[in-house]
């Protein structure tokens, strides 16, 4: 039975990080589509979303199949209830991915404000941050899941300097207005993306140590 | 064992309502806050966002021992797995109404944009959301979560209209941009509360009727 469990549980990570990998390819679809300003991938991004959506169905079945089956105890009834928190993150990364897509169609419509730098800095950032919680997840690797909780003050920090730079152009001259903040809005979807990567390392602590961080709460 | 049951997950809605009730405080209190430019009421939100915090590690460890030691089957592990995931969403929403106080604050530093009109009509039917959707689940009615999410197309008209109006006001002088930026953001903070609301109304719709509509996937 315990091996059969074990099997099981495998495979739930395995579709993890299948869910993972397609949230992670959309961000960086996205944001070629904003830099390169192409059309396109922008739709294509937007069209994959379903992909996503029905993965996540699946591994909420997964998940409650293995719970009603194997009636698992202690760290792995832990794994497979996170597993669950975790699955519904990660569509949400998707939405936040397609929603950067629909900004760079938007953007695509009027000449562009500014080479972008710290954007597709950010987003390298945050797409690090979406797989390596998933790595520390299946791999009950705590150490690194704290150490991807950390990297979250770089994406912030972006978020509040893009946001100013981006508040500049405005005051400089109104007619940046509409793009400044479709790219305030880009900003804002990785800076959501970072505290969903953050909000996941938090879980693969407590999964693996039982210490609750997240809230500060251990202070 | 099934009545004990009965009883700890009657426990389990109890404790669900209660940390609901804290998130519908907060956004009372938040908004109220921003409209009467209270400073003193916006610290006090910021700061009960704590308890809200605590309470849902309390819950959540309440949902984890439910599991491993009745190890429900079918309905009954829905709930418990669901508890979980409404429980995440809660938290978050308190996060939520937290950003709104913090925004109100900024905006107490200058003069009055404007009245605020559609903001608190907004907050108001997101605050019917939060509590309708907890209703839905512990009463396990369907057809209450089918009509809450309906409620979601006027917070998210409401949030368009708005961005529109801010966006004028930001085009027609430059010195209001960041008084509108604040006041987006309490729109966005708004619309995000009513999405919340929404999944959590979905998955009631899945507990109930084992049909999943979220992602329109049944369509």
């Amino acid at each position: 039975m315990q091996r059969h469990f074990d099997a099981e549980l495998s495979e739930l990570s395995d579709q993890l990080l299948t869910i993972g990998s397609h949230v992670e390819a959309a961000l960086a679809r996205a944001m070629h589509a904003l830099v390169e300003r192409d059309v396109d991938e922008a739709k294509k991004v937007i069209e994959a979303d379903r992909v996503i959506d029905v993965l996540e169905v699946e591994i909420e079945q997964a998940c409650l199949t293995l719970l009603a089956r194997f009636q698992p105890e202690a760290k792995d009834l832990r794994f497979v209830t996170m597993a669950l928190k975790i699955n519904n993150d990660l569509e949400r990364m998707g939405d936040l991915a397609s929603n950067i897509a629909k900004r760079s169609l938007e953007l695509q419509q009027e000449p562009q404000l500014k080479p972008l730098i710290d954007l597709p800095r950010m987003a390298e950032i945050v797409q690090g941050m979406v797989h390596g919680c998933l790595d520390a997840f299946v791999r009950r690797d705590a150490d690194l899941a704290r150490e991807i909780c950390t990297r979250d003050d770089s994406v912030d920090q972006l978020n509040v300097q893009i946001f100013r730079e981006l508040v500049t152009f405005m005051l400089g001259d109104p007619s940046t207005i509409q793009r400044a903040l479709s790219l305030l809005n880009v900003s804002r979807q990785l800076e959501r993306m970072g505290d969903l990567a953050t909000n996941i390392s938090e879980d693969v602590v407590y999964l693996v140590e039982g210490k609750v961080i997240k809230h500060n709460l251990s202070k």
